[in-house]
């Protein structure tokens, strides 16, 4: 039996209540299967852990992180008592590439059981890869003069080797999906980064010939999520685009706190890391109503990197099941507890 | 009697046919007004004349038009024929930056007899104030090395002049409306350009005590479009952010197909520019079904900005009204054609 070796980051706010619960889903997952089991190595970083040690996580975290086989983290931030940008490019961001985690994926997908706010929403089901490394999302940069005449410049930074790993990943997921890549781009006013990006896309689709492409602006893109979601299957996004493309995936699908992300190192050189798309959510931290759906479906993810898809499905379908059967948290028109709606998946599963 | 000498571009696509119907409309509510009337000059610039030419307008273009009061714009583009940089860097995007119009003011609202594709939309009634002059949409970058190593990197440059241009626009409107602005950030991602955004809202916003004021991400804010667009008023957005929102904000509407849109110099030392949110839409040029709402409701716009704010309000009850009696183009569930709609709303009036 394979023992997988996973850090566990639960984070701020309810990321130390949902994670917990996907742990106990995840290990019921496990025994069931047989075949696999987890053994879990808590790591208690985070905001609280800054406001005592001034630091988001131990000087050698990330060479502790690369001992282990996955990462499971929950959410980041307490934005009233740290700020964003400390937190994120302290913990999170920093996870993120100092593992070379190059590639985000995320779906938003009609769930049974879940309210869309889209009126007529067809049985969408997408999936967003991301470049996770670079792009818009660049520590280079810097301000200039002072008072009135300040200037601020944010170089977006794109490379070959990365726009090209994140599109022929795009490709990969597209061939045992429904065939069909879309890129996002924005090459009408962004005159350098969106045709580069273009014509990376415009070579690799060349191997890919049995792949149907598409080309939108971002900004039509955007509406398109609105109004034809089910148009889509796979889209490859730059870091900030796919990061917009979530958050509206999540809101179509009817809640962002359902769902979830893999930060992944496709290498599989260093570990992975798997987190939500939600926040910490402060507001309603440690009162049991947050909902954990995010989180698990989350663990699921990381069953399918790890090879179990058949021990994935069951969590995907014990989610739907119960979300069908009217268990579910507040942010998503139910009035379960966590607690509810976490034993309720786990004896669904 | 005021006589207002208006420059016509009608560009690509729908744009020649749209622009005549808007014109039509305002020349009859002129008319009923008593008080003002229209000189339109047309010319013909666009990607036809590009081909032809090979520029899309001529050398003194931008000259000529500032002898005007304001110009009224079309759709530009026909990517099947001129690549897309050319022809908006060469029309659209010139126009914007050589006559300094740095403000795009876009509204987003429910309108009465358009079918919003939200299950549930509240009556939202939003203003995005989009920088028009720099940000993301710069011509500051380049790329290096070639093959397999090669880069591409964009500056996105942020002025404090811009900024608090855009900013102080955004809260002056929203006295008008209801003393509410949020600005669009990403300063948790981005970490030049949005902590300096950040900054200059901070310090904006102290003017303005009467007016309340939310800061969100990008990625939540485009969310909240789709979620919760009621608890919006004034939105305050870069270049990128603002055309994305836009979009989107025409999609919850029911149509890109009808969202207006302001270039302003609001310094009025040049003229602006009224165009509408939609595009050249070659796949449905010529056939007399585009929908001329976008295009008349940016008329509108030029009304208000003219200071004929009674005209205008006459002008978006028209169209209310046409809608609502079920007059409408296929892009919204109608079978009129552009005629019809065209002759509706100069009836309703
Ligand atoms: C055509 C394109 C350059 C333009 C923009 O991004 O500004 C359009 O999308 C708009 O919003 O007017
Ligand atoms: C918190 C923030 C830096 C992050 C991002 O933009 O990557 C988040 O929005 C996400 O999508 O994971």
């Amino acid at each position: 039996m394979h023992t997988y070796k996973i850090a566990v980051i639960s984070g701020d706010g309810i990321g130390t209540e949902v994670v917990p619960a996907a742990i106990e889903v995840l290990d019921k997952v496990a025994r069931l299967d047989g075949g696999f089991q987890f053994q879990w190595t808590y790591f208690p970083w985070g905001c609280d852990y800054y406001l005592e040690h001034g630091e988001m996580m131990p000087e050698d975290g990330l060479e502790t992180l690369k001992q282990f086989d996955q990462i499971f983290l929950g959410a980041v931030g307490m934005p009233e008592l740290v700020p964003d940008h400390i937190s994120l490019w302290g913990l999170l961001i920093k996870i993120r590439r100092g593992l070379k985690q190059s590639i985000n994926v995320r779906p938003a997908k009609l769930l049974a059981g879940l309210e869309s706010p889209l009126k007529n929403p067809e049985n969408f089901d997408i999936t967003v890869v991301r470049e996770n490394s670079e792009g818009e999302y660049s520590d280079s940069g810097g301000r200039m003069h002072s008072g009135a005449d300040e200037i601020a410049i944010q170089n977006a930074v794109f490379t070959r080797k990365s726009t090209e790993r994140a599109m022929r990943y795009a490709f990969e997921i597209a061939k045992n999906s429904r065939n069909h890549v879309t890129s996002a781009t924005k090459s009408n006013g962004l005159t350098y980064s969106m045709p580069f990006w273009d014509e990376v896309f415009n070579e690799v689709k060349e191997d890919y010939p049995e792949i149907d492409t598409a080309v939108n602006h971002i900004d039509a893109l955007a509406a398109f999520f609105v109004m034809k979601p089910q148009a889509f299957d796979v889209i490859v996004a730059s870091n900030l685009f796919g990061d917009i493309l979530t958050d509206l995936g999540g809101a179509i699908m009817g809640s962002i706190g359902i769902a979830p992300a893999a930060n992944l190192n496709i290498e599989r050189e260093y570990p992975s890391m798997f987190e939500p798309v939600h926040g910490s959510a402060p507001d309603i931290a440690g009162k049991g109503i947050a909902n954990p759906i995010g989180q698990i479906w989350t663990g699921k993810m990381m069953l399918d990197f790890l090879g179990h898809h058949e021990a994935g499905t069951r969590v995907l379908d014990a989610i739907e099941k119960t979300l069908a059967s009217g268990i579910k948290t507040g942010d998503i028109g139910g009035s379960s507890t966590l607690a509810e709606v976490k034993e309720a998946i786990k004896q669904n599963l």
